[in-house]
């Protein structure tokens, strides 16, 4: 069968025709189906419903030094929880700071840090005339929404299968000392899937700067979200503080994780990991900022999970109910569109979606065309800076969160105006 | 009996004897007690227990509205969660936006958003060359440290028994339009336990600002904290927003609560009441910086408080472990200080302190000695702006921590250094 871009002018018509029927009959179906955010299905959350049990004795709340969890004190972490999220950031509990509900909010202090005090001695960066930050593309809308109000250039840089293209990075962040940092989901990436290989997290360790306070934000939010249980199948990545020890920078990277789709969103905790100057700064000024997190929701956690251990085996339960989803998803992709042509799509290890590049020119219209049948999607644009897709090509498929069935049916409708689409295209 | 000012040299001399050995004597008891920091008792943590158990099934974890609390969404607080809170902060819920664990972090974060964007419009406070703050002396170690930090020009203004002088308050905030803002803890407030009065809440609805986005933060910390049952006895506080909306200056205030000394401080909920502009701009940058706050605390706090009548009753109880405590301070100093003179303390009807007024020169001197006889008290200074207290007397005297008996010990400790510091300075 020849692809759309080999048909003529006469068949593609008549197979738009077709398509157009197709949709019709999808839209007078009046669904309202949902892939657009990362969020775990209802199943997922029921699998952590004893961490809920884990805290409601006083002798339940004492922490293993003794503390009485449920008054103030200890504002950077309970000893047992920075040693959790140790193993979640791979790193000591010592350069751990444990934070609240939100790696995202965790992040933004960060950044907010830097922007209003400077970070170890350097310039506030909001001090200065001009601020750029490095963004491999497609990535993470609402990392590109902070760097974005707080008025900073965000630099694209194209993402390749084993992390973002790194002639550009380097080159990059060595010409302009006001480029102060990159966004990084280095494992089981956000939208692409891509775990970085360890040569790119060597090359972002060693690069030149001519920033010297130049920071890889590291948000590691996919750590521990495999999607297959045997270690062959897994992603492994280079641990960012360890290669940037060696190569001598290791005040550069802020690891941050969250156990938001490992318990429950929005009511799990994150962390910080740093070098022991960046943990010692942070704490100088989270002090003045908070009286701490919530030490009774760490104890949780820490009870529920217990070590490196047992959260590997709850995330082995998290992925036997989202492997069959990522299955059916390339599975209906294929069936659907691999004799189409012009389309690609990710078949990832881990994470949460799915990175679908339609062809080139089509991604919005066929958001559009979803939405109007029934089903929603992550706005086309959406992962790149300023929701700005040069090729407005890729859209991100999150799979998660609909029931197997209504996977299904969406999948259906999403294919269809993916061809509907592309032979509007091609038609012009 | 004469007052210590009242006696002669040698008098003096030969009392001052006696109380160095007193002085050594406590010193030789190895004492470890502690009247720093406003936390609360066990006895009182104990009374929220239930509240751990209110949220561990499933079915607990749907809102009213349906929501599914255990996972993403609903950013800005439940609406049966904005519902308590606005009874906290005498206000709608509509115009209530729901937070974390620390109302402190709360009002950073406020702040910051002011510092890095303006508010409603206004140039970002940090782009000014100086940023002017108003701070009612004594008053909390913690907003001062925020305030300074940012550099913010603090300019103390004394207490009253009704509030802050309200003639210096004005004068200052009309003279200078670098004069931002004012911290205000306006009922029971922290140390003096004074409530604003209703001329002071008005006089600040409707004082003339030079700076345009002057914003008063109204932290409401002790809002339900009263320390009698018969509402005769409790403070009543007027509402700076009626007060402001009714002066025509109604996005003036930014109101702050929290259960932290409710609940469980550290891993309770706080909140943020504002003008209907204030909070759509709060909630703008707020969805940049985070996912929103944890969702089964709120629903856990809910179903525990209930609501106005809830809390109230939930407050008595409170009341009950604490009111001895009060009780025993006042009944100690007079006993101990009412003859020496010079010393003056506060007996406040709610909130977490008491504020002591020992004889000028004298604050920091007395809490040395009583460190070293093993009772630490709130660092004599910290209640004011950078740490100095001008005429070295006020002492925040946290009695809420410590079981009957160790209080009791504690302020016969620090009776004795009050007496002995007294004496120490008339003697030269």
């Amino acid at each position: 069968m020849p692809t759309y871009a080999e048909m003529g002018p006469g068949e593609l018509a008549a197979l738009k025709k077709e398509l157009e029927r197709a949709y019709e009959e999808i839209k007078a179906r009046g669904l309202a189906l949902n892939m657009a955010r990362g969020k775990p299905a209802q199943a997922q959350l029921d699998l952590s419903m004893p961490l809920l049990k884990a805290v409601t004795s006083a002798e339940d709340c004492t922490s293993a030094d003794g503390t009485d969890c449920r008054n103030y004190g200890v504002g950077f972490g309970l000893p047992e929880a920075k040693k959790l999220m140790a193993a979640m950031l791979d790193d000591e509990p010592d350069n751990v700071i444990v934070m609240g509900n939100s790696s995202l909010n965790a992040m933004h202090d960060a950044l907010m840090r830097c922007w209003t005090f400077g970070t170890l001695g350097s310039m506030p960066w909001g001090k200065l005339d001009a601020v750029k930050w490095i963004c491999p593309s497609p990535g993470y809308d609402r990392h590109f929404a902070m760097t974005e109000e707080l008025g900073i250039e965000m630099i694209p840089v194209p993402m390749t299968d084993e992390g973002p293209d790194m002639d550009e990075v380097e080159r990059i962040a060595a010409s302009d000392a006001s480029v102060k940092g990159i966004w990084c989901v280095p494992k089981y990436s956000n939208p692409d899937g891509v775990t970085y290989s360890d040569e790119v997290v060597r090359r972002l360790a060693a690069m030149e700067c001519a920033a010297e306070d130049f920071r890889i934000f590291w948000d590691n939010a996919y750590c521990a979200h495999h999607l297959f249980d045997d270690e062959a199948e897994q992603d492994r990545l280079l641990d960012i503080a360890s290669a940037c020890r060696e190569a001598g920078t290791e005040d550069r990277p802020f690891k941050f994780a969250s156990t938001s789709k490992v318990t429950f969103p929005g009511a799990g905790i994150s962390a910080l990991a740093a070098s022991p100057a960046n943990v010692a700064e942070a704490k100088r000024r989270m002090a003045v900022q908070t009286v701490g997190h919530d030490k009774l929701n760490q104890l949780r956690h820490v009870r529920f999970l217990r070590d490196a251990e047992g959260l590997a085996a709850h995330m082995r339960k998290h992925a036997a109910i989202l492997r069959p989803k990522f299955d059916l998803v390339s599975r209906k992709l294929e069936e659907g569109l691999s004799d189409v042509g012009g389309c690609l799509w990710s078949k990832p290890r881990g994470g949460y979606f799915v990175s679908f590049f339609a062809p080139q020119g089509c991604a919005r219209r066929i958001v559009e065309l979803a939405k109007e049948a029934g089903v929603e999607m992550t706005g086309a644009g959406a992962t790149y800076p300023y929701g700005k897709d040069p090729r407005d090509a890729n859209i991100r498929i999150a799979p998660t969160l609909p029931p197997l069935e209504e996977l299904d049916e969406a999948l259906d409708v999403f294919v269809t105006c993916v061809k509907l689409a592309y032979a509007e295209k091609l038609l012009g």
